[in-house]
């Protein structure tokens, strides 16, 4: 095979190399083994920090800046991408509710709002978007969503009819929900959800108990948290008919996921195969020989619905060989070779400083698909 | 090709393994891949540090100690080898005579002497060794292999018929050479000479000045050994009819390649030549159907006689495929593409302490094999 095909879908090696960027150096190296092969680059992601890059990148769609209310009621600057087909949108809730935009000292789940991400989706809305697709990873947040309904046209009212204050420490005053002026845009836009986790929204596997102390909430404001969020949950019940308490991944980022499953049309997956549906990659694994992947780091976290795994997963399903690299190699990596990866290499030339390391990503990619490739030829 | 045979060839890995423990774990992780394979292994060495060990692991051989008279006349205990002919030994003369064997601050080759690693070749005699095979790489030494003379029955007097003192400092107040004591044994035992280097044994590109300094000789010091060796060099020639001043390699391990050229059977040549004839590599490469090879370090250095590249130029006369892994991938080594071997593969798994890279070396050699044994089964 002289002129094979090569279908490089990586994730990002994070803090080192974009998805395409991690495609390039592939192509880079193997090209010096074979020079006359084709390559098709599909820049990966799994749902998490990344995504909407990969998604842009592989549909050659854009990013757009947009400034809206942060987790504290400031203003942030959020990044959305719309992809090359210009009526799918991709949008991660961490550019605008994450917890990076929180500094350490102010964490405070009991006022966080998702108000921006609701924002973010309003600004899809009025470019005529058809479809979002939304990662949900990282939320600083522990508010049901509210915010986000909110800033799509619901209102939170406390007995007395007043607006209730931003943040799920206020929802336990919730006394009606006002959903007639949501924005009826809404009804048409289909909203993919990536969500990795099965938390329901309440109870001790739920959000306030398991990521509200990673938001920074003591014990007692867990606590509080979790009898705000089953009291949001029983008043969305009664007044909208919407069951969404116990729903598998209605407590994903502090609850957003249970808003969005009452306030939008939205469908949970993972997101790794919400990745693998919009980038076509099942079509482009049928024209390949072999299927190269990777990411930062491989362990035994990366079966549970990592780029890899999901890429291997498909990849196997088309009875194609897959290679994997990576920057890290951990404990339990050999476990991939039960789920379809066939051969994993580490990228790192030798002992060095990790700066270093990051910096020299694009080479030791490209030289370690160098030599792959060059013993693929062999064959 | 689900039972092919491998050839596993690697040096030691500095530090981390020897070239046996290399070949334990390429094995273990091949083995993973093709577990009805066949194995070859031939520990490595390119006549530097680890020689010894290596051909006495790839003979069945064992290494024996002895102790012996220090540089600086210190008692230390060194170690060769007796291959499992029984008629060949190995010695490295660091181990008798070596720098390592010297404090810094008292690093003086005015004094240093090679008398150990004579008694180590007297040792050899007694115990009936046909063939020496002496690796002189780190020495302390610039005594023109005077003291390794002395050892073995020479005499070196001044003009008052006294004997001279060690160290080739007093080598410019030679007068006679009295070589009748010599042990006659030598005439019958084979000396081959592991010499990389090509230096002469006096002048510019001679001992004194271009391996002085790193043996603690200062400007000085060097100009006054190089006369002293050059002094050495007329009286052999002219007493004992040997000329030995320019001949290549002479001035190599402080000139004691001048003196083991004069007063044994020796004949120089590259180490890893040496290694690769006395392992019989390559009648087992035929064997091969892949060559492994592979050391701690491999840069654009490799292609100058080490162990990597003198595999490779074998394995291609004998058209084998070489795979070759190292702890650390320098720059330039992606010349050894040109040399013969066919890809090179890290081992290291990530950014880590170089102490931790150390101690996972096997581990990590093995989990690198695996992938590529797996690649290989791809075929």
């Amino acid at each position: 095979m002289t002129r094979p095909t090569f279908l490089l879908a990586p994730d990002s090696f994070k803090e080192s190399m974009t998805a395409k960027e991690a495609c390039v150096a592939m192509e880079a190296g193997l090209r010096k083994a074979f020079p006359d092969a084709r390559f098709i680059h599909v820049p990966m992601a799994d749902g998490g920090e990344g995504t909407v890059q990969s998604l842009v990148d592989a549909s050659g769609g854009q990013l757009v800046a947009k400034e809206v209310t942060g987790p504290l009621g400031q203003r942030v600057l959020a990044r959305y991408g719309i992809m090359g087909d210009g009526v799918t949108a991709a949008i991660e809730m961490a550019s605008a509710s994450g917890i990076q935009l929180v500094p350490k000292e102010q964490r405070n789940p009991l006022v966080t709002t998702t108000y921006g991400t609701g924002e973010l989706i309003r600004e899809c809305l009025d470019q005529g978007i058809r479809k979002i697709i939304i990662g949900i990873g990282g939320s600083a947040t522990n508010d049901g969503g509210a915010g986000m309904a909110e800033a799509l046209g619901v209102r939170f009212l406390d007995a007395d009819g007043a607006e209730l204050p931003r943040g799920g420490g206020s929802l336990g005053r919730l006394a009606r929900v006002d959903a007639s002026g949501l924005d009826p845009r809404l009804a048409e836009v289909e909203m993919i959800v990536a969500c990795d986790v099965t938390n329901p929204l309440c109870g001790p596997n739920g959000a306030s108990h398991v990521f509200g102390p990673q938001k920074g909430a003591t014990p007692e404001m867990a606590l509080a948290l979790d009898a705000s969020l089953a009291h949001y949950a029983s008043i969305l019940a009664e007044q909208l008919g919407k069951q969404v308490r116990d729903f598998p991944g209605a407590g994903a980022a502090g609850g957003l996921g249970a808003g969005l499953l009452v306030f939008t049309q939205a469908t949970l997956q993972r997101g790794i195969d919400i990745v693998i549906d919009s980038t076509g990659l099942r079509a482009k694994l049928a024209e390949a020989d072999y299927c190269f992947t990777g990411e930062g780091g491989m362990d035994f976290q990366t079966k549970f619905g990592k780029t890899p795994f999901g890429v291997a997963r498909a990849a196997k399903e088309a009875g194609k060989p897959v290679i994997a690299l990576a920057g890290y190699i951990g404990d339990g990596a050999e476990a991939l070779y039960e789920e379809g990866i066939d051969a994993i290499f580490g990228i790192v030339p030798g002992a060095a400083e990790l700066e270093r390391l990051l910096a020299d990503g694009p080479k030791n990619v490209e030289r370690t698909c160098e030599s792959i490739g060059r013993l693929l030829k062999l064959k």
